[in-house]
């Protein structure tokens, strides 16, 4: 072996690879394709990423593994790693270096899982005008005294039958043409774009256009496959973003960007292979049996099959003739292998608002190679062409009432206003409320703690976990193996850890009622004050799953950025309440609204007007797919929007400090009343 | 090795390969990239691919080849090969294939000379008006006040100072936009398409833009690379069509591609791969030291150099933003991998006749990689965009008098007209005039015979040969080298043998004046008689260079089809003369206007009145490389010159055998009065 080189092998999966020493054993694990969490992007603060570094010779492998086989040990490993465990040999992924040959334990906290992504289509009312239409046309075969070329006798008989003037055709689509013509006994199908250009020629009569509508989101993709005729939603695909291992949040992946000088192209690369993917996915889902689906668009012939007495439109990629695609503006920005850095500094400036038409082989998505992605516009470097998705599925701008739209991903996106005027906005709430920063936070995958009830009176915790159906007080403890919190649990904890008075107003624990719970604890590692969620014996990380003091805090600074945001809003346009809360994102579909409400994570609202939308931004990109007119509007809103800089406002500091509050009885929380016990809310 | 492959060493060059048994030696030939003669392209009827295989065993390359290492001789060989020639192991090369390890010789005779091509750019007036067109702009940085994102800030730059509205940008061109934007210190230079489309951004301020024009022609490429601003032309650049291997006329590269499952494939990589190559030579060319001209666009780099005393502007591909392309309609197909067989059958439809903007990296040209190359539209099947090159340079829709332009190359392409109707159509000369089916005929490459004289009274022939100044006539014999009659040599000739008598009008030789003369002999091996044009001791190949009967045929049945054709558009037109011929093509610039007139090469007409246009095509695609109004005239012609198939015209039969004869003094010839000898015309 190359000297420079060094050999890892990741346990329990037992996936090994030859790596250059002085590689990170989160890059090594990258490159050898094991996922190991990385939260923060290797900024070295979520300590997310610990493995154990195994000491020994492993005849098993033919390697000798040890402490001395990696760079030493940084003082700050420290603050995520006790001495106990380092003695253990526990090192930070992000930190540690490959010296020589390694055996690597990934802990089971460590293994990023696979997420649990669910993206349905929502009904939704959609104006039926495709930009890619397809027209039957039958023209004469060409003779001596009327030889015109293929090209021009077929848009004679477009114009003729359908009143297309000025068509263009793409070089792609032009090649099909001839053999078409000739297959078909001078009789096509031509797909048209905009009325504009050939971008694909079948021969005979087809009547069938299919597009596909994806939304990019910085932890999970979603994709609609969509008949363009008939509006169908035939597929609903998603998957995990794979740009994932460089970093949980927008800022880790262009911090990525910026210090690997390959950073774009590899980030690039993933999301382009990842949709790609995807397509085949959702390719693969029109076919009746296993065995076709395995190969989608590589053995599977295009066309109508029948089984079991259904018939099955067994499309192939290139049937996939139209592609609207919407993200946050930094993943807008390496989907095009633009350089996202700027969006990354002060004032935020994307490389461009505009949406753009480009054809699908520039960017190397595979599908019928004349065909055009739609990317949406964009709004402002913090506020992406999905909230343009969300403007457009709920068009508060057809609206007389006031609404307030919150995209809460790892992002949070505001906007606020009505037919009059739209104002939008962007806050850091950060990855806690999805997980990262918080000591057991976890994405949506098996095992997360989704839902948490508290007992105001024996504060004892209840509480259900993904992929299991029955709740922690109806299940064996054993049974449960949880193994974190993801999002919709953290946003559910604070509230249920308020309203039964675990904490205070302040977010402090309330010592004088907790003195002596057994779940109130002072870490004796730590010294810091948690309260217990769920034994190590309901656990299959062997360890009690907490909520620590410091975690408390994290959310708060989340739900206080977004609260602020919104006062600062509903100020800026002159309101003192709005009339409608509009919850999108994958909170959107999970939220608790009063326990939303509870918290404080947004101004007060009647719940009945608190509406959770779902996935809004897919939604609009399947709009823009199936109604040309919704393109438009896109570029209409991106334009229109104003966009707020909530840092800079005069008073931001001050309301986000009274924001960090959880709520009490004032006039700003009137709909609270009957919720909150009294005596919490006036203490 | 394998046994199914064999070692095939070609001498002199010496250059060796492995092929599969089964391979035509001309195919061997191909792949190994030694260059033989195959004019007909391997239809087995132009017999310039005679090899001889080479028997023994030869220690230096290891091999033992032999007669017994080829296919079996075929009868057809023998219409080329003597049966003393057979023993010696002369093959045919289309014919004879690879069953084993062989040496083959190529006699200098068949190799396939680098050609002489010179297409330099004519001194036309070209109105400035080019499609890509570069603005400077400068703007203010973004604040948080204004943070719109860069494209809209330089597109609203654009439009205060330029007056530039509604434009897009290509993917590419935007991925340089926030780099150059920042390195320029918020000052670009933008090259904007079409006043429409942004293709490429450079910091700071820059004034230069270039294109390049380029005419693909079946035998030759040339191209002119030229400043955008100043519309001058830096560089004139050709090259062999490197398809010329596939057969040296369009009906035999047609007949490749549907012989062959990858002969399109194969024709378009090889004209790609031959255009980058012109492109780079062409850029290469504006580079001071012969050193850096070695690889531009790889080290060198794009800027001012001064050296001597002069400042060179050193291009890289990159500098080429705009490139217009013309071609007949067979080239046009393959150069943009369309199927050219259906022009190839009546009535010859082709996939299209209007121009197309192809975006250079779909077709895998290197330029700058957001530019478009413009295609010249196609008129029909057989008058092609380099026809509508020749209508837009030469402008007969905006006269009066009555212009006949001849493009003549492999085909004939005819023009007539002006101002109140065109007409156009295409005869088959058939490569004949270009020296292909005449027994010495060959390419205008060193050693080819270019101009001949005979004297009349002694018959005795003065020529001069292509890269030699002297003519026989004052050279010592041994000096000359011919090899071999190329285009020109051949036109002249015809006209020598008919003023000087050696025939007569019927193209039969004048036996009763030649009986006797040296130079006139039945050939003892077939038969036939032929009259000696350069004896063996002037040659290279150590052979009389003869011109046939039955060559005499060829050429009369070549200049017979172009008079007829010239003939019938003048009838279709209603007219009895014109007023003005005009010449085009590599015959345009080297034709004797006096001596295409005597051997009736196309209708009476005041010699006067009679113009070399030299390569008309390449100057159209020029034009509108300038003018961005000369593409839309492009198109006007194309669809509004009526083309004309002439072999359904009635009376193309009984026209065409009478233009077989040579010229005689009728009404038809009046201005050969005194140039050629009464006798000859009257006899």
């Amino acid at each position: 072996m190359d000297k420079n080189r060094a050999m890892v092998i990741f346990q329990p999966s037992g996936r090994r690879g030859e790596v250059p020493k002085g590689t990170s054993l989160i890059e090594a694990s990258r490159r050898i394709g094991v996922d190991i969490e990385a939260l923060c992007g290797e900024k070295k603060i979520c300590g997310k990423c610990i493995v154990r570094i195994e000491e020994g010779r492993f005849e098993k492998f033919g390697i000798t593994s040890g402490p001395g086989h990696v760079s030493p040990w940084q003082e700050e490993e420290g603050k995520f790693i006790s001495a106990d465990r380092k003695a253990e040999g526990y090192r930070l992924g992000c930190v540690a270096k490959v010296e020589g040959d390694i055996l690597v334990f990934v802990p089971e906290a460590s293994r990023a899982g696979k997420q649990v992504v669910s993206k349905a289509a929502r009904d939704i009312h959609i104006d039926h005008n495709p930009a890619v239409r397809v027209y039957y046309v039958q023209v004469d075969p060409p003779t001596f005294e009327e030889p015109t070329g293929d090209f021009e006798r077929i848009c004679r008989g477009l114009e003729r039958d359908h009143g297309l003037e000025n068509l263009t055709i793409d070089i792609f689509a032009l090649r099909q043409l001839s053999g078409a013509l000739r297959k078909g006994r001078w009789a096509v199908t031509v797909s048209v774009w905009n009325d504009r250009e050939v971008i694909r020629v079948r021969p005979g009569r087809v009547e069938q256009a299919y597009g596909i509508a994806i939304d990019v989101g910085t932890t999970t993709v979603a994709g609609y496959l969509c008949d363009l005729q008939t509006m169908e939603v035939l597929e609903t695909v998603s998957m995990m973003n794979p740009q994932c291992k460089y970093g949980e949040d927008v800022m880790a992946r262009i911090t990525y960007q910026m210090t690997n000088e390959d950073g774009l192209q590899r980030m690039n690369d993933d999301i382009i292979k990842g949709i790609n993917e995807l397509i085949e996915k959702a390719v693969a889902g029109t076919h009746p049996s296993e065995k076709e689906s395995k190969r989608p668009g590589k053995t599977a012939e295009s066309g109508n099959i029948q089984e079991d007495g259904k018939v099955y439109r067994c499309l192939t990629r290139e049937d996939i003739e139209d592609i609207t695609i919407g993200f946050n503006t930094a993943m807008h920005h390496i989907f095009l292998s633009l350089n996202p850095e700027y969006i990354g500094v002060a004032p935020f400036p994307p490389a461009i608002h505009h949406s753009m038409d480009i054809r699908a082989r520039d960017l190397g998505i595979h599908i019928n190679p004349s065909s055009y992605l739609f990317v949406l516009p964009v709004e402002a470097g913090f506020v992406g062409a999905d909230n343009v998705g969300v403007l457009i599925a709920e068009e508060p701008y057809k609206q007389e009432e006031n609404q307030l739209i919150i995209d809460i991903g790892t992002n949070g996106e505001l906007v606020l206003g009505n037919r009059h005027k739209l104002i939008s906005s962007s806050c850091a709430t950060g990855p806690a409320l999805e997980g990262a920063q918080i000591t057991f936070g976890m994405r949506a995958a098996p095992g997360a703690i989704e839902r948490i009830e508290i007992d105001p009176e024996t504060k004892d915790v209840n509480y259900k976990v993904i992929a299991r159906e029955a709740w922690r007080k109806f299940s064996a403890p054993g049974d449960m193996k949880a193994k974190g919190i993801c999002g919709s649990g953290i946003l559910d904890l604070l509230a249920e850890l308020y309203r039964s008075k675990v904490v205070l107003k302040s977010g402090a624990f309330n010592k004088a009622d907790l003195e002596g719970h057994p779940r109130f604890r002072k870490n004796p590692d730590t010294g810091h004050l948690e309260f217990v969620i769920a034994w190590a014996k309901e656990s299959s990380i062997d360890k009690d799953i907490v909520i620590t003091q410091k975690d408390i805090r994290q959310i708060q600074l989340a739900k206080g950025a977004l609260y602020a945001g919104c006062k600062l809003m509903i100020q800026r346009m002159g309101l003192h309440k709005v009339d409608t809360v509009k919850i999108a994102g994958a909170f959107g579909t999970h939220i608790d609204r009063e326990k939303a409400l509870i918290m404080g994570l947004f101004p007060d609202c009647d719940i009945e007007k608190i509406h959770g939308v779902g996935n809004a931004a897919g939604d609009g990109c399947r709009t823009a797919l199936l109604n040309i007119q919704k393109r438009v509007e896109a570029n209409w809103c991106a334009r229109n929007v104003e966009y707020i800089e909530l840092t800079v406002e005069e008073n931001f500091q001050q309301e986000f400090m009274e924001s960090l509050q959880l709520p009490h009885m004032t006039d700003e929380f009137p709909h609270l009343e009957g919720i909150v016990p009294d005596d919490i809310l006036n203490q």
